[in-house]
């Protein structure tokens, strides 16, 4: 197995060179298991001396100076930076390695791997999915790459989440939501109204609409939604997970008392900010591409880019690319059927 | 100056009616000032009693006994329910009452004041507006009515917000956001793109998209979007703050040092608790009728209900609806101007 890791796109390569030197040495004795590492060999190289090690057996290195910034045009990596440590680890991927890792820009990322690996046969759009660490972990997709999307859409990846979910997070028949402004079936847009409709024939654990109000709660473990609507819900329980413990602090500064408080408190509190750390569970995924595609976040440490290796490595064990291929196929021959009498 | 609050329709008919004697002791002097409740006569009285009270002099009666509750399907104010207290009152407001409240069925409410009351000429959608009470209050509009808008609608809408933040909540030139999936202008969906382009040009204080995280930090004063994004993001609210305070809960009384530290920040604790109430604004409100309709949360308590009846009288006092009805006028005038050479 072949795991790529563009170690440059990123905010902090150096982060990146050392989560590869923890991931390879929890991976020692898996010699069936090579960690590709794609960008600058002399700065990669000056990053594991900086830790006190020289390139482990399991970790290869392959060299390009050129990276792929978080300000370019996503569509340059199809062009001008295709040599990029990005573009050479999509193409890594594309000619048989198993998955690739990348903490760069999304966009990019996105047009990349639908271009140069391609979507799985039947797929209609890739989506972009990420846990959100609530009640329960819980993959929201898609985040932002398809702003507008229709119920086909929705379904398959209500079927693809509901793989990843099974094979690589362990759920037995997770269940799968849709994002809705209401509980009854007859509620939101034309698009959710005929989701809802057309989810309940799917070969899923369909649970019905989830109301945002019902979103913390762990009443789904995939929640379906437009990347619009998904972008805004995931980026405002960022803003609101950090609104809500600056108020925190702010609480636990005001004075003597308050002070002790938090000297009482303290490990509790550092539970409670882990726990909203989705990072543990690895990175986003681009769900319905031919192979695995992780994209950590940008400002990934060492130990979010670790857990992205760990979950590249479950993602092909389980062989979840096979089971989501086979479904997929299965959806869409019985749509090609005409409907029994 | 007459206000209409249907005493009967929400979840706690008697805190309605705490709430308008305490609103009625707030307006003494104010001679002009006429609260109109609706409702069964016999158990208004009774609870008047309950409370050691005669009707006040600024406090009217009109007895129904007809109710329509949360199950009802929202037409039946059209037709069956025609007589209710919700009915009544907004026939009252039609009649030439000033403004009315009420906390019952809001698709109810909805259906009725547009039938009822009517919009303002000029108005394509009415909608439904809240206060997000994070880092300053921000009236995110629309949160249900509407699932699915155009540009045009979402200009109008900016305009009515800005005129309901300054004339009633005193904002000086409000900032309009739009809610969106990226900073750029050429994020979102097309409606999202239409509406950014088309909101340069309006009359309003436009400061851009306005993505998830920024949602908390007070960058605009009023929010436009879609009623689904809308209703998602303030249910959303509401669950998240439930869930963080009750992960508080638990940190809170984990042990004995935790006990503690809980007994020295009850207090502050409490105060973090009020910041998210948004009911000392008043209810949320339908925005684009030729008369204010407030609508109070379901369960509202006496004090939600008096501060819906403050947030009517500032609305009255305010001119708002003239304000609101030029500002229409204007905008739609020069819509259908040529454009200049």
């Amino acid at each position: 197995m072949r795991i790529i890791l563009d170690a440059m796109s990123g905010d902090f390569p150096a982060e990146a060179v050392k989560g590869a030197l923890k991931a390879s040495k929890d991976l020692t004795g898996r010699e069936d298991i090579t960690l590709v590492l794609v960008g600058d060999e002399a700065k990669i190289r000056e990053e594991m001396k900086n830790e006190g090690k020289e390139c482990p057996k399991n970790i290869e290195i392959l060299h390009t100076e050129d990276v792929l910034t978080m300000e370019d045009d996503p569509m340059t990596i199809m062009k001008e930076k295709r040599n990029s440590s990005m573009g050479l680890a999509l193409t890594l991927l594309k000619e048989g390695a198993d998955a690739m890792i990348s903490a760069g820009n999304t966009g990019a990322l996105h047009a990349g791997s639908s271009l140069i690996v391609r979507k799985l046969k039947g797929v209609r759009r890739s989506a972009l999915a990420t846990i959100l660490p609530l009640a329960k972990p819980m993959l929201l997709m898609d985040c932002g790459a398809n702003p507008v999307v229709t119920a086909d859409v929705l379904c398959q990846w209500a079927i693809l989440g509901s793989i990843y979910m099974e094979s690589v997070m362990g759920v037995t028949e997770p269940r799968v939501g849709l994002l809705n402004n209401g509980a009854e079936e007859h509620k939101g847009t034309p698009v959710a109204v005929e989701a809802h409709h057309a989810l309940k024939g799917m070969p899923v654990n369909f649970v019905g609409n989830v109301e945002g109000k019902e979103v913390p709660t762990g009443v789904c473990d995939v929640l379906v939604t437009d990347g619009f609507t998904g972008n805004i819900l995931l980026k405002y329980t960022e803003g609101f997970g950090k609104f809500f413990l600056k108020k925190l602090k702010t609480l636990f500064s005001a004075n003597f008392r308050s002070k002790l408080a938090y000297l009482l408190t303290k490990k509790s509190l550092m539970g409670i900010k882990e726990q909203f750390n989705a990072s543990k569970y690895g990175g986003a995924l681009f769900l319905g591409l031919a192979k695995p595609v992780i994209k950590s976040h940008g400002s990934s440490d060492a130990e979010a880019i670790r857990a992205s290796v760990h979950q590249a490595v479950a993602f092909v064990e389980q062989n979840t690319i096979e089971k989501m291929a086979d479904q997929i196929r299965r959806a869409v021959s019985s749509e090609s059927k005409p409907a029994e009498a």
